[in-house]
């Protein structure tokens, strides 16, 4: 009986890599890692798998539309769609066990059932940071963070990038003086400036009856733009009386001078005025990345302060602020307009070791003294010819391959081939660790 | 109204860590990962959730049973309950555009729903090399296969272990050679022996009916222990004139050779009749690892050949040969017995900046300096007494403190305190990284 086969496929809405890819995938996932420990954040692990009744503790939206949830036995159960909701959990859990502020950094899967569209994934990678204060924060972690997200960009090879930075409550603080009641419905309209420009900003204000005299000053307070010390002239200058529009913008300028002293140019930070991110959720200072050469990505990082992380399960009060890179949608988005310079080479090894017949165990050898020097290697171990050998180094992208046979254990001098230029050398080892290294 | 509180937990049968425990596994993590890719190694990542008609091909057994299924919309969907399914499904699907033998690690979570029991999990991360031929794959991987594991344990700081080596064919064709017909079931039983001893083992064969004189020489042949060469030439002596035996022995004898040569002392592998590991999937050489200083609990490290990886999803004929390391479990099992140096920060920085009233400026300026000298540090922006600031570095274990004031800005010189011993030191920027490097 012949065996039912099966055809090999994974579901619609997932990415998987092959191995080229995946090394550049990894690579960025180790850079952002490394810029995220280097700040003192450090690294969580919480279950891919809640408790429904955790994950959905706040309940409502798209979320609960979205969640795979299933049950095993009596259990309501549900992946996680985001790593800030376990991190609250997380912080209210383990409140007496962790110290304040509470700096920490996840990287990890996240699932959400979206519907299947291009560029938009079901199960995709956060990397997230945050710094989470007990009962309050200090304003300079605002100023922080953009201090991460660019030595973060820059040494992911981004040279031309923007972090946009607004402060929610000088939006309130501004639509209060205006007399606006439903700020929520006003921020939604002016958040999707971008997409349908001003004059349907406008029209829609006018449907959510803002007066006509309100609109202009929204329109000419949005439109504020340019260097970021006359943008917060600017804001000084329309003398707005109002106490919380004018504390807020005491923060901002405060966050402003910080972010100098982080180090963070002028060339790559600037307040934007029309930065809301999203509704209920940011309270104070908030974030996006653009990508100078690509702004049609949006926003490759975003993040902001919120008052109250984990009031759903837990009575302290818990101030904090951070950041989200959406690393596999950044990652997509990056190689379909090649904007990343992609490794070619399905294998991180720097040589193929090929032995002639009898010296496979020097080859062995050689390799572990290699290893030893820290060169990533491997030996090819199966029978063939010659051609097979060197092509399985060329079709791997392998940059050097490493004969070995009678001569070269005689002289214990190797020949080195350059998979790329096809010149070949004979070195001794202390030569070839150095062109390996 | 008063906010609804959920209580916070997760779910029973999940392994949670708090930071300073998540760095020690972490960092066990990355000792694997790194000795992986040493030997060339090429990572791959699977998405978590596959087809359930995928997973479940092979069908039947535990697996069904554990396996986290459900369904949204109309797509059955599951969670993966192992690296290897996923890696015959990847191999069988992308087969035209990998390069053979392919040498893949994975390093994921993958999600079993067995009973609730101490040191069990239901998700947990596994640790897998796999080597897969195209048709054929040279004996000579089998005997890297040690290498690597030899290499890993080494590294993850561990002295006493030993690799358990057997090959199922010597079993198998000493098997034929007395007749046994079903085999399966008398592999089951020697596999019990370190659990029910020799003369349940005795009994569970007479059960069988297997012939008591084979029986008695079924023991003598799990009996041969001692030296690796002493076992092969007790073996060679049986004079069991069975081919597949003779050629089985051979392939052993080859492996051990071999072994050697890949520099994993006699004192660190040894031939082992007894091992089996499962039935109906490994079909040539099989290992385990033992912890020598705790053998109780069991082997850390398994894995074996196999003739054919992919047959569920393929016609082609893919023989591997790969290991597993089932990190969350080995980590609970050595955190249980503290066999591990647990580390005891909560961080990793190095160094935390505490700046005088009126100096943040200076700090902020100081850590940008450390940290471009690859040194983890955080500067404590909280307002408050010294001693709290103080008492952070403490309690989250960081190792100096640095304060930054008047004084300190005008002779460029810090006062770096030792938190373990509480000495003070003025120090200048060069001597503070020689000390924090």
């Amino acid at each position: 009986m012949e065996k039912q086969i099966v055809k090999p496929s994974i579901l619609p809405g997932f990415m998987e890599l092959l191995p080229a890819e995946q090394i550049s995938f990894n690579w960025m996932m180790d850079t952002i890692r490394k810029n995220y420990e280097s700040f003192g954040f450090t690294p969580i692990d919480t279950p891919t798998i809640e408790k429904s009744e955790i994950l959905l503790a706040k309940g409502g939206g798209e979320t609960e539309k979205q969640i795979y949830r299933f049950s095993k036995g009596d259990t309501d159960m549900s992946l996680r769609f985001d790593l800030t909701v376990p991190l609250a959990r997380y912080v209210a859990q383990h409140y007496s066990a962790l110290n304040f502020p509470f700096r920490r950094y996840h990287i990890a899967k996240v699932f959400r059932g979206e519907r299947n569209q291009k560029g938009r994934y079901r199960e995709f990678y956060q990397c997230d940071i945050d710094i989470i204060g007990n009962n309050s924060l200090s304003i300079v972690n605002d100023a922080e963070i953009p201090s991460v997200i660019y030595a973060t960009f820059k040494d992911l090879g981004f040279d031309n990038f923007v972090i946009r930075i607004n402060n929610r409550k000088v939006l309130n603080g501004f639509f209060d003086s205006l007399g606006i009641a439903d700020k929520g419905a006003v921020l939604r309209i002016i958040d999707k400036i971008d997409k349908i420009g001003v004059d349907n900003v406008k029209a829609e204000l006018a449907e959510l009856e803002v007066q006509s005299e309100a609109i202009e000053k929204i329109i000419e307070f949005i439109s504020i733009k340019g260097k970021t010390d006359d943008t917060i002239e600017t804001l000084k200058a329309m003398q707005i009386e109002n106490e919380s529009f004018l504390s807020a913008l005491n923060e901002l300028e405060t966050v402003v001078n910080y972010i100098r002293k982080f180090q963070v140019p002028d060339t790559h930070f600037v307040v934007d005025l029309t930065i809301a991110r999203g509704l209920d959720y940011y309270t104070g200072t908030v974030y996006e990345t653009i990508l100078s050469d690509y702004p049609s990505l949006g926003s490759v990082c975003s993040g902001g302060r919120y008052d109250n992380l984990a009031e759903n399960y837990t009575k302290q009060s818990l101030p904090g602020v951070g950041i989200s890179i959406g690393l596999t949608r950044l990652f997509y988005q990056l190689n379909e307009a090649k904007m990343i310079q992609m490794n070619t080479s399905a294998t991180k090894s720097k040589a193929l070791l090929i032995a002639f017949d009898g010296y496979m165990d020097y080859a062995i050898e050689l390799a572990a003294k290699l290893r030893a020097n820290h060169i990533i290697c491997e030996v090819y171990f199966e029978e063939g010819k010659i051609r097979k050998k060197f092509g399985y180094a060329d079709k791997q992208g392998i940059p050097y391959a490493i004969s070995i046979g009678e001569n070269e254990v005689e002289t214990s001098s190797y020949t080195v081939k350059d998979m790329a230029t096809g010149e070949q050398k004979n070195m001794n080892l202390e030569e070839m660790i150095k062109i390996l290294c």
